[in-house]
């Protein structure tokens, strides 16, 4: 089946989708990034058909999610490693087990997120890196960046802020009293 | 096409995307959340084919994504507005628009969170709601829910806490010198 591209779309969220959208791909990162790194493994635990995987893989190696490495060579045997970019995917599957918890788990929770070293449950949420705050709306909303077109300006409105990165790996420190800081 | 279906699967992630891992579903359901209600909208911002679209819709109003309510009585016409539950995945859509927007935006952002009254850019991240601290591997990791059957539990090992949903609404109040409280 051919599905017409996200990828030339403007927005984010579609250009996320053009590499995880198609039905099993999400659930093979879930499954690399528990640990599962060969053939038989993601086929024994997704239940798939084998050319099905097979087209599932390689489009999340295209996509640089998985990187596949030779481990046997004679017979030419091959696993598939989560990237880095597959390890900063985990937030996304983790606020999407969080969701499936709450509204489709009526006989309770099957899989939830600990500490892994107290096995306390932890709840995730998302806030903003520098301030802390909550991360819903109307507190919070889209805006056009500063790569932003004239078609995504027209939806959006005006641009917002810089384009600047957060730094990676920053701990939270999270303050209610304190407010919007105008750093940028 | 017919897919297997994810939602006899224990998993709280198989089971979100046996609701919106459908493609298009997500681009659906973030249009809606940005105001999209009336079929012929979602047709001209997503320039998905009408049949397509009417599949996708019907599928999220069973999945209590998207409510129907008729606007007008003759002819009948119909506009599709987002519950509780389509607010409640926002979380989700801003966290791969941050990945997105991280690894397949090479001439920059084109579209950004930022602060609805002061227009600085935001960087979403996802904490634990009870302390704050950055949910990341593997200082967190999975785990056999309560309600885990012998399957789940021989994949993740033992239960971690109890089945208690976090209160919802309750604004995070991280401590980066608090660590770890064992409150469950």
């Amino acid at each position: 089946m051919q599905h017409k591209s996200f990828a030339d779309m403007h927005c984010p969220i579609a250009r996320s989708l053009e590499r995880v959208g198609e039905w099993w791909s999400m659930l093979i990162v879930r499954d690399a990034l528990r640990g599962a790194r060969r053939f038989d493994q993601f086929q024994k635990n997704l239940a798939i058909a084998p050319n099905m995987l097979t087209r599932r893989l390689n489009s999340l190696v295209e996509s640089g999610m998985l990187e596949r490495r030779r481990y046997n060579e004679r017979p030419p045997r091959y696993e598939y490693v989560p990237t880095e970019r597959a390890h900063d995917f985990r937030p996304v599957l983790w606020m999407l087990l969080s969701w499936g918890n709450r509204h489709f788990a009526p006989e309770g929770r099957s899989v939830v997120i600990v500490d892994a070293q107290t096995g306390v449950q932890a709840e995730p949420i998302v806030v903003d890196r520098a301030t802390g705050r909550l991360l819903r709306s109307p507190d919070f909303a889209l805006a056009a960046g500063p790569a932003a077109d004239a078609h995504v300006r027209r939806v959006y409105g005006a641009a917002g802020g810089s384009d600047d990165p957060a730094t990676e790996g920053v701990r939270v420190r999270a303050k209610v009293s304190k407010r919007r800081s105008r750093s940028h």
